[in-house]
């Protein structure tokens, strides 16, 4: 970085492509504040680790954030730092630096997050249309420990002991920035972050490649505690995985056999696992999620537009 | 641009320095809507305009701007593209893409916008802390009709004819980036837009320089319609134009022997022409505007921090 926070506008030493993704998360809407609900610092790290996922799932290197914060009459300095020292410790973590904000009065509290990340070439990202017939999709992680907190949260489920660690998962996400760069280097067609649920995110890539992504929900990978929500709230468990949103793992789709290396790539990052979850077929193009016994869960996707 | 807006993220080819910015303004602190007050199309140019502004200020390029709505209830989808058709409009007058974006439900209107610009080198760029003694101090355009207009649609100041060529240029400022890079290119020392206010935006300037911004009050450019303005809430123009925020001209200083090839380089621009304001002087670092018959006005400025 050559010049940051304090002059009108932030310079770093540009890479070859620059990628960049804005998100906004608002008070009353995406969270609540107080109580069982978020803490600062938890809005802190969670609206940074979303905008970081989304270069994960370009497969970019995190580089700069620059966070516009609109602050509510009541909320003091002290909560207004504790926010920002917890997105400056996430970015220290994924090696991306806070390069510059803005701080303005709001009726609610609004933290929006541009991250830019970058990249040598255009072969090192992945997007979402380049799904194949026939190419295996996987997912990183878990899935649905976000979706039981909810559950919890709005107290549709019971705050139990077996629901604690989907609690504690939904407050930390993990920006899977390592695996996102393993996955593109191991060679995967197409790549999406899971932050509207898996059925959702999935149809985007299936409508972006006109291809149907076949998904078997018995193959999902369940966080702990999803099981202990699911019975209360009587759902079959893979419904929690595959709907709820802000998981935050990615999801791809890669040539069947390169399986492997896939699968030793993502365990040479140290971070999280694979699991592979269906197929890409040639029906008509979204997602489709598949269970015994019950109707299949059919999502189109829809096209981006403004 | 590689990929845009119906991706995780957008992706561009970059130059050597990236210089970014990001920038909020929410409904009920920094505009209203309806009524005498803004409407939608205005909002997303005056989003932009401040947000390119800043680039301006360092004599960078225009790139891309990432766009963050948040909207309440009520604001129709015919008003939402009203302000992003008013965004764009601007984008393509000053050579900027509208290359990504987000829009989430929020309790008021609220726009932030990451405006990202570039340059070949760090010599292409005008930082704040380069000012030194001796300098001249000049200023683009006119100054006041910002603060004029607010007077006015507050209800301070008439209605009056006199008034409307300053609520017709607040409604629509311009951001000076052709302006800012023939500044940089004729050797600005240092340089600022005027968002807060040219005696806050100048004392900046003092405070990063460790300089004293000595500006003439008789010599400020005023806007038509300010001395009207002026008149009615019984204030001597000058204080509009040295306190008033959002005319989004640029502040610099220079070599006192380079006031020549500045004027001829902003003439060449076609764009706003120079008024020299004062002089760079070793007293306190700020800002002082000196009036006869007035004490003067002084501003320590303030550093950045969190």
């Amino acid at each position: 970085m050559i010049l940051g926070v304090g002059d009108d506008a932030a310079v770093v030493r540009a890479r070859p492509l620059c990628v960049t993704s804005i998100d906004t998360m608002v008070e009353g809407v995406h969270f609540h504040l107080g109580g069982d609900w978020a803490d600062a610092a938890e809005v802190g790290h969670r609206a940074l680790a979303g905008a970081l996922s989304d270069l994960a799932a370009m497969g970019a290197e995190a580089g700069e954030a620059y966070v516009a914060l609109g602050l509510p009459k009541g909320f003091t300095e002290d909560e207004a730092l504790a926010l920002i020292a917890a997105a400056a410790d996430l970015a220290e973590e994924t090696g991306a630096t806070i390069a510059g904000g803005d701080v303005v009065a709001a009726p609610a509290l609004m933290i929006t997050i541009a991250a830019v990340g970058w990249a040598e070439s255009p072969e090192q990202l992945v997007r979402r249309d380049g799904a194949k017939v026939g190419d295996a999709i996987g997912v990183t992680g878990e899935l649905g420990a976000a979706a039981a907190a909810l559950a919890v949260l709005e107290g549709r489920a019971p705050r139990s002991p077996g629901a604690q660690p989907a609690l504690a998962r939904a407050r930390q996400p993990v920006p899977r920035l390592r695996e996102g760069r393993a996955l593109a280097g191991a060679g995967a067609h197409a790549m999406i972050d899971l932050s509207d649920g898996l059925a959702t995110d999935a149809g985007h890539i299936g409508r972006a490649s006109g291809v149907e992504l076949c998904i078997d929900a018995a193959a999902l990978p369940l966080a702990a505690g999803v099981a202990e929500v699911a019975a209360a709230l009587s759902l079959e468990p893979w419904r929690l995985a595959a709907v709820g949103g802000e998981d935050y793992e990615l999801c791809f789709c890669v040539s069947s056999a390169e399986r492997g290396p896939v699968e030793r790539a993502l365990t040479a990052t140290g971070g999280a696992g694979v699991s592979w979850i269906g197929e890409v077929g040639e029906g008509a193009p979204g997602c489709t999620v598949s269970a015994e016994g019950s109707d299949p869960l059919r999502v189109e996707g829809f096209e981006h537009r403004w």
